[in-house]
């Protein structure tokens, strides 16, 4: 099989196809403009710069599309780039499909799907059960496709799905250990709680935010949709209003995007799972990037911090 | 016409029917029992001890019950104190109405709603207005005798429809100094802003948060309730995300309840309008209660300052 | 009428006298020097840079100097940039006056300073109203040209004046719907609140912060300046020291630079009212800039938010 | 068997011996002195006060003494207190011990170091399980009856080893979504994280921080123990650098004591385990107390809040 | 010579004059009224609780009159509380002083002015020389019993005047070892950094601020005193503008009370010897009220830290 | 003698040798490679551009290196900058040694520690002393030329030397001030506060943070080498608690690095004294650079302040 681009070292040379998922214009000191591209294959992305372009290339090369380059890897400023020799559009009969260039959750999508299912199905209490099937089914297409986020953690195909069924098995084990805990409670706000980043943003591909993913936001977005949910499916009781209050509360703080505390124990529990299942995917592709013995680069969403790789092992 | 609790000076004597706002009750250092009652009539309210309860004591001094109190006015640490001489149940026959005593709005209910009815009807955007006089009829009973607030501000029976009355007044003259607003987009915030507080508190008398307001909150509720309102009415278009944003923005900042900053500038003058209403109201009122070249006690949702008032005049 | 540098589309040519407000000189990264420029006329700036400039070009393109320019209009990075094909220094035979190129205030100069009068006069506390007149008449000339800030808001000749009238007619409405509020003392407040902005900025051209001004501030010193006038006039009494109050706590909080927060109503609402008049001028300029359905560029003062300008009207 | 003090409702008698935990002189405002006795069983502890004491009672009835009461359970502004009809020293002849009274963890002490002990036998990297046995064989026996604090969480004989078990046992389930992970380095770092704490506090009985407590704390006492078993045991290399920054990082933030923020992905897992299973026992113990459909009192150590007990089930 | 108040033990009698500087009404839980009382000699002060007062007492025992009390001391929540048993007016025949029961600083008033002098005297710019002696003289009479503070530090008579002496002596030390430090710009800055405390605060006795202290500030007041003073000395220069930015500045941030944060070393400088002297002053009281071995009470002004006694010496 | 690097005016010609302290590689907007080098002499240093480098040139001009430049000094936006016109390694017959190229403490090593003996020779207390000698003997090689930071403060040779004695003198005159200090206590804490430096910097040529200095941080490894010393020496007694609480609460609060905030006198003066140190270091060195009426760069750790260097003198 093909080096992806992300195992090419410094000074390989690189021959292939290559989506631009980013394109931005610039001038250059002497005047003249040039493109900062973001490419990308399965295996990650590299940026490269392309000098001296004409309307005609601005017009091209364009995010969604598929080229084929040549040029080889340099250092810049200890950062891979990209040095371009040759740059041209994929032909048609070249047969390459954009969506097999974007990165995407290191599990299967309808494995992963099968396996929410089954949480789903293990649900006693009835009308939590409800309301979440509908939900997941009215969304199912996209959200088994979406990213979680636009950067920092599992911001790719899949990614939603990949990381709510992370948290769901973190919640299992958790559950166990406090037995107090209500599960089916957990498990719905687990399935919900981040639902609505199917429509907070516009999809896997140059994923960025909606109008109303910046005015409303996906917590609001998803509150209402369960109060909604609930009519049409005409289930009432507290479960409503308990299970609308732990997506409220998931992002824990006002400053934070939530406009309500955690005031139910499974709500506290939520976020600190969520916290736990986003952390340590950053943190893993940081330190798989790394040397032992060395610092990842600065991770933004951790502090700024940069984390330490020990050279022992167990 | 007979003094209010409310003006009574120091060392003067108290003979009427009062209501029961609140009873909590106590033990003495003697070991004994008592009760905290705060009592009121329209003019305001005044706190009273009542050493030494029985059990049926207990029972029968509760919120919401009109009593017949003789005693007289002492001060106490700098405030007011009703020393009771006697109190009694007042009897049926006496003919007193418990809505008569709860202070309320300086203007007539009836006046105001038809004063915010002028201003629906001079909406131009026909889909906002729609959608707002769809809310405002679904709610009017309750709006027209909310409190805005437990505590702080416009704590008093049509106290919401008055602060909202106040507003759109404000919001009118700031309109015509800054044309490029959108009126109506400002009008229909102002009008909706707080008025899931119907739902979030629970009613003019012996006011507290509900379940729901404690858990989801006024500010989320009114959002649902516009995007249900859209969908029952067959309205489209960005008018309706777009006056969720006011709902989902009027208080600021995370930290104060709102899950989106304003990002639309009728929000933002919302917000602002919002903010002076409710200071203008607490300074009224404590600068009332002060006489010249004295300061108010600290006001607390004014971050504890005590205001001066000065001795001269215009 | 020209149409102004404002109005120019990316790609179109420009052909006129401008000035120079700023220059600055910067290495390009192929070891040589160039001046990136801020031209001005009545309708706006631009950014335009000068590559490969000479130590005669540096000594010439100073900043309040009026120059010829043909070019035309690009994009660069988002924003509109001058791409410059001829410069010179406008000759003296082409009757450029530098004052004519500066954006200035959208209403008149005198007809302003005779409302800000008419304000005066229609005082009634004696001792306030001459006070105000007494250092209103001091620091006419400069008042009457100065901006209201270096940048952010009321950034332009005449801007003081112009935040000054506007927060006049805004409080005028304000007191309307709260009579308790003093309106000598809230108009005298808004005339000398930024008084002193005369003495802590250098004047309508090339705007910068004087040593006074970065040692001392506007606020300090124009407290200053009443107690003086209060001595120089014979007035005593409360209105002196409250009027100093108003100035001394109307940035509200100790990290705005105020040394006192608002102890009376009027300084309270002073406060707001200037909020109001600077966030509106920053929002209305930024979203005339903006077409319907995208957002403003961040505001540095307003939390670096970005505005949606939405696409229906009332 | 006998019903424990947190059984009794209000309106009991109560008729038993009880540990004085605490007890605290006032003078009442009659002028004469009362103690405040905090008194415990295994089940949990109440408040009493005894009135008009004399120097010979305040000699008498000090912290860790057994007394007989006989009285009642009653209401006391919404918290029980215990009303005294009579108070004794138990006597000798009647068999009760201190040790016997003190609040416990719910297992066995034997059983969880036996379990903590195959945490520790199962670890692969022999520096890191010769550094762990060392410190843990040290101080064992105090390790197993410690508190792990004075209030908030944990804080009854043993809370310490409870504590850290619950904890290896979460980090256990969390390992094994993670594999990355290096779970010998995690077990060693919650096995030691808190054992300095056997310093810190003075032991299970009256329980209070000693001055090396105050002026240096846990933190850095076992940092600098690890240090020096490193040095008596010859073991070099980078466990023992890890190790000393695993506690040194563990309550994550400098406001939070720590002198540095996690910088090696074991540190930062450390810190949340710590965190959810601290959160996990105060919400457990306070929900246990709380009926469902009701609130919680507010929780200090989690910001206050109060949390809501649903009334549905799984 | 007779013992102080301070220097009475728990459980010993008092029979002495001592000075009213506080008295409070209060309501007993039985209703009656007393009086909480503060009073005190040149030792120091005690509280002291009259029960069961009459209308008359209260109007007898006011702050500012001199009493003779004998009673004896006890221990109440571990502070120290005179119990009275007997309590009347001093009568004028037993000429008592209030002036002579305030605690005073430990340095004479008149050899502290005049080492004061001679920082003045020896001060070599002419200038700044001339406008401190000028604002020295003005004040010298208040400025030298006025404390600098109500509480927390140099509350006692003559405070202020000890506190500026105490400054400029470390400022002579910390001025040899940073010789690039202009002596005369700080000294002149320590010296008049408070001095409009005599303004602020309203004097030796029974001390409080005045509305000017509140609605002003010393701050400001003492900025616009030397700008008032160099114009009627004519003096000009950089020297008065420098001067008033350090007492602008000498709190060093907003939130504290500075208008501006230090711009000129000898104004950074100035806040950290002020800062010193105040917390050793605060120090060092609390730390002699505290045995070896033993932790102060909590410190108000220092982060409500308590800080421990060492027992060990040099 | 001749003139160092920094004494060099804009414009003048450079021709000497220099030490490379940092060598950066970057690309320029025309795609070739470049390297920013900071280059030093005993008087300074500044930064330079070689353009065009080849990968030769990159592996030769490395950090630590000595070169021969000539070139001429220039002024790059604001600040000066110096252009190449040859550069070479030194060779090694032209005697050049790296270490008399690094800036270096305003006084000779010898007699600093000399002075710093004295104060350790003068200490009463016979434990603090041992301990403190002890210490200061184990690592004099190191700390006696150690930086004491690697940016901000005291980053030169023999820079932790030169501020604790500086320390030393500072607080000798405040121990004078207030003699209630135990000094004993001051100086030991003064001479070991940050000499674990040694090991968390690498020395004095191109210092930067070590793992241990990341990870653990020389304010625990000191207190944990106190601890270790006292047992070597078995120096038993509070003094050893007491000195490792000062060590740890040196840097004030927890955001800033320390364990515990100070809770003993000689604590809080100690970070105190460090503060004033740090900063006149950082003052006296900008306002060096700066003319008389003008302002200071803004200096980083100073909150990004700005300083003014006024026009006249004492």
């Amino acid at each position: 099989m093909k080096k992806g681009i992300d195992q090419h070292q410094i000074g390989e040379s690189v021959e292939q196809h290559l989506l631009i998922k980013n394109a931005k214009k610039g001038i250059a000191s002497n005047g003249k403009p040039f493109l900062t591209l973001h490419v990308t294959d399965k295996s990650g992305e590299i940026e490269a710069k392309m000098w001296g372009i004409s309307a005609d290339d601005e017009a091209k090369f364009v995010p969604g599309t598929v080229v084929h380059i040549s040029g080889d890897v340099q250092d810049f400023r200890g950062m891979r780039q990209l040095r371009l020799k040759a740059i041209r559009l994929s032909a048609s009969g070249e047969q390459v499909n954009p969506e097999d260039f974007l990165p995407s959750a290191p599990r299967g999508r309808d494995e992963m799907l099968e396996e929410v299912n089954q949480y789903l199905f293990d649900m006693q209490n009835a009308k939590l059960q409800r309301l979440t099937r509908h939900l997941f089914k009215k969304h199912q297409q996209a959200f088994s496709v979406s990213p979680a986020a636009t950067k920092n953690h599992h911001e790719f195909v899949s990614g939603l799905l990949y990381h709510v069924l992370s948290m769901l098995e973190l919640a299992k084990g958790i559950a166990m250990q406090y037995p107090s805990l209500n599960k089916d409670l957990l498990y719905a706000g687990i399935i919900l709680h981040d639902m609505a980043k199917v429509r907070e943003l516009s999809g896997p591909m140059a994923t960025q935010y909606t109008l109303e993913g910046k005015l409303i936001g996906h917590i609001s977005m998803m509150s209402s949709e369960i109060e909604e949910a609930a009519k049409e499916l005409s289930i009432e009781g507290e479960e409503v209003l308990v299970l609308q209050h732990l997506i409220l509360s998931h992002h824990a703080k006002g400053e934070w995007g939530s406009p309500k505390p955690p005031l139910v124990r499974e709500a506290e529990i939520l976020h600190l799972i969520d916290n736990i299942d986003a952390k340590m995917n950053m943190l893993d592709r940081a330190l798989e990037r790394t040397p032992a013995g060395e610092f990842t680069e600065r991770i933004f969403a951790m502090d700024q911090r940069s984390f330490y790789k020990p050279t022992f092992t167990e």
